[in-house]
Formats: structure tokens, C-alpha cells, sequence
């Protein structure tokens, strides 16, 4: 893993890996199971169209590639979910609700959030975690899944947004 | 209505209805009533500026293309309305905070969802449904709004955000 | 401050300051402490690499440019912050979730929104708040901070999202 810290703007500058190919940019801020989703559905899918695909997990996204297994849903506040939030503040609803999203989407057979992560990176998907969050947040570098290919910062991925087709913030 | 089935990757390639016009994708993933307004908005603008626009509704985006009616606004977990959550938290104060805001709405003059819908609609906006959500949520098309144009899977919808100029995820 | 009504659509044609330079656009539209930094991280970041960069304060991120000290951060309904709801629910918890983050963002040497709001402004970031949100939330051209450049509705913003190089929706 390259770490490049913020004060080392200089060197940060992004190359792409190729000139050619269509490249997707995702910001995964979120660290909620179910918004943790799309950065992944979208990811394996470009990837598959071979697009270079990068994902930048910064503020609650650092979740995703510190703790996927512990990532939840919360029904509170959330009213798509259908759940009176009198019900919700129960002690124990959170997991409740994160059960039986699992449960449903292993029915209908899509991939784990860990599963994703492994399909990503065999497909190619580049993860960089954000150097300011894990500043903030004490994650260090021994706390990140190896999936992880840097520790990069704001200047960089100013430069990788520079360069990309698609820029997604989610 | 078309189907697309992510098991057709390779017939799902996105055909841009013109080379010229500007075109704008919107990812539209919430099922609040507060986050439904920017996508239409945005795309009743972009559309009056004669740009080809997409609205691909996903995840919990899902209940505006199902149930436009009653989408509702919770202030639980939500500091910017200033309501204190152990005053949110009882039972109908969604209801109450979602009839305060359609209220508010209405007397500054603007269109409710179910109308951004017809108008959205009649300047030419076009709206994708996301298979695997409807797989995952047990939508079928028949729950679908007869506005929706097709239903499509993450392939296409990558072939879709590299042809057009911007692509927000909201 | 420039005033630009969405009865102007005509005029309110977006002229980017130079041809040469990369432009980024960002939409804020979340009023809570912890969405509010992105954006300022990345605005802070472009200007600093020399791109034109753009913020529109829009929904719940007009909370930004009326009352920036006052953004708070609600444990409840986010289960990242490990706080339980049935806690979270307590009246203050809002207040003492707020107070923590901003101890450890002091803590870490991160500035504060109010100090990244100047910051952004020296390094040149153009700030546009949302005329239609302005009318639905009645906040008037003087509730505004001196830093907001004009008032733009969604043509404007569309027609500068065409200009952007990279427009991100927070």
C-alpha cells in the first residue's frame, strides 16, 4: 500500500493507468448497508465493461473497508423502510432490520457487501482511503482490508476527479 | 415499456437519442419526500434548456416511480428542521412534518411530486426503473407509474453515464 | 450580490471566468455538520490546484450560508456513529454528538465550517444560493452570509453543470 499524505500535494498527482480506457470515479461517504451498495453494484458493472474504476472511501464510507461485516441499516428516520420510528427506537430494531435486509437479498441472490469488495478488486477496482478521515477518525493503516491500495488525500483526488468520465459522489 | 434484464449486458448498449444535446443522468436513490424534489427540478430545468435528461430510479428512489403519493419527509435524525427528536419519535409526527412541508409547498407555489412527474413527462424526460432493486423489493412492472420507460440493469445504466455530460447521484 | 431570479431564465446564462481552467461544481444540499465538509474539503482542495469552483447552497444546505455555526450532527438513525437510538433519543444527545465531533475535529487540527468558509472564499470559491429553496424556506438576501457571490435558480445551475468539468451532488 502507498500511503501519500496531504503534505506531500506535489507528488500526489494522478495518472491514470490508461489513456484510453472510460474511467469511474465513486466517493462512498456512507456507512450504511444499504447506501454502501451502489458504489459496489455500479463499480463491478463498469469494471465489467472494462472501464478503470476507482473508489474513494472517506467519512463514513471508511466503514465499508475497515468493517464491511458490521455495516448496518438503520430503520430510524428512514420512512421508505415502512417502520413507525416508535417501533424503531426499540432497543435492538437496528439489527433487527439489518437481519432481514440480509436475509432478503440472500434470497434473491445478490452478493454480500464483502463479497462485492472481493469481486471489485478481482475485476480491477483500484480502493483508495481518504487520508483526513483516518486522520480524524484514529483508523490507521493496519485497520484497513488489504484491499486497499493507498491512503491518498483531497489534492489527489481533486486530480483523479480531473481525469475521470464519471465523478460520483454517494 | 422495454425490458432489459442484466442477463441481456450485451443488447442493453445505451443508444443517446441525439449527438448534440447536452445530456444530464440523475441517479435518483431516496424515497424522502425532501430528496425526490432535486432530481425534478433538475431535470425539468435541464429538459426546458432542451438537454436530453435520465432519471434512473434505484434503491430507495424506487417508492417515487411506485408511490409518488406518499412519499413523506422524517425531521428523526434530521437536525436541519429543527424539530427535537423525542418530539419526533411520537407516533404521526412523520405525517405531521410531512403535511407541514406539502403545506409550505403549496402556498409558495410549487409543484408537488405526482406534478413534477406529469411535467417532467410531457418535456420529454426519460425514466429508467433499476431491475435489481425491483428484484430485490419484489416491485414487478405492473407497480410501476406508466411514466417509466424501461427497466435496466447497472450495465446499462454505465453505458448511459459515459455518454452524458453529467451525472449526479442523488 | 447579484440577484438572478428563475423569472430571468434568459439572461441568467452562466459565463465561466476562463476557458483554461478546470471547473468544479458542487451542490450542497445537506444541513448536517458532518455532510457540510465535503464540500469544502474538495472546494478547498481545487482552488488550491487552480480550478474554478463553484458551490450551490441548495435544500437543507442553505443551513450553510444562513447559519453555519449552528450545524449539527445526529447520532440517531446512523448506525456508524455507534451511538445506540434509544440514547440518541435523549434531548441534548444531538447537542453533546455535536459537541464531541467538533472537540475531535479541533483535536485533529481540522477547521471548523465557519473557518472553511473564509478559507474557500480567499482561495476564490464562488458561492450561488438556490432562489427556489430561498422562497420555500423564506430566507431573504440579508439572512445570507457576506460570502454568498449571487442568488441563481436551477436553469443557472444547469447551465453551469454544463460548463463543470466534474459536478458533484452532496
Amino acid at each position: 500500500m502507498v500511503e501519500t499524505s496531504t503534505d506531500q500535494k506535489q507528488e500526489a498527482k494522478f495518472v491514470p493507468q490508461s489513456e484510453d480506457r472510460k474511467k469511474l470515479l465513486i466517493v462512498c461517504s456512507k456507512g450504511t448497508l444499504d447506501m454502501a451498495f451502489p458504489p459496489f453494484m455500479m463499480a463491478t458493472s463498469a469494471a465489467a465493461l472494462d472501464w478503470e474504476v476507482h473508489l474513494y472511501f472517506t467519512f463514513w464510507g471508511m466503514d465499508i473497508v475497515t468493517n464491511a461485516k458490521s455495516l448496518k441499516i438503520s430503520p430510524l428516520g428512514n420512512p421508505s423502510m415502512g417502520i413507525p420510528n416508535i417501533l424503531s427506537i426499540i432497543p435492538g430494531m437496528t439489527s433487527v432490520a439489518t437481519y432481514m435486509m440480509k436475509k432478503k437479498m440472500k434470497e434473491t441472490g445478490m452478493p454480500t457487501i464483502e463479497h462485492l469488495i472481493k469481486m471489485a478488486k478481482q475485476a480491477g477496482v483500484i480502493f483508495h482511503a481518504c487520508s483526513p478521515t483516518m486522520k480524524l477518525s484514529g483508523v490507521t493503516k493496519d485497520d484497513l482490508i488489504p484491499e486497499c491500495d493507498d491512503i491518498i488525500g483531497a489534492a489527489t483526488f481533486i486530480d483523479m476527479a480531473g481525469e475521470a468520465d464519471v465523478t460520483l459522489f454517494i
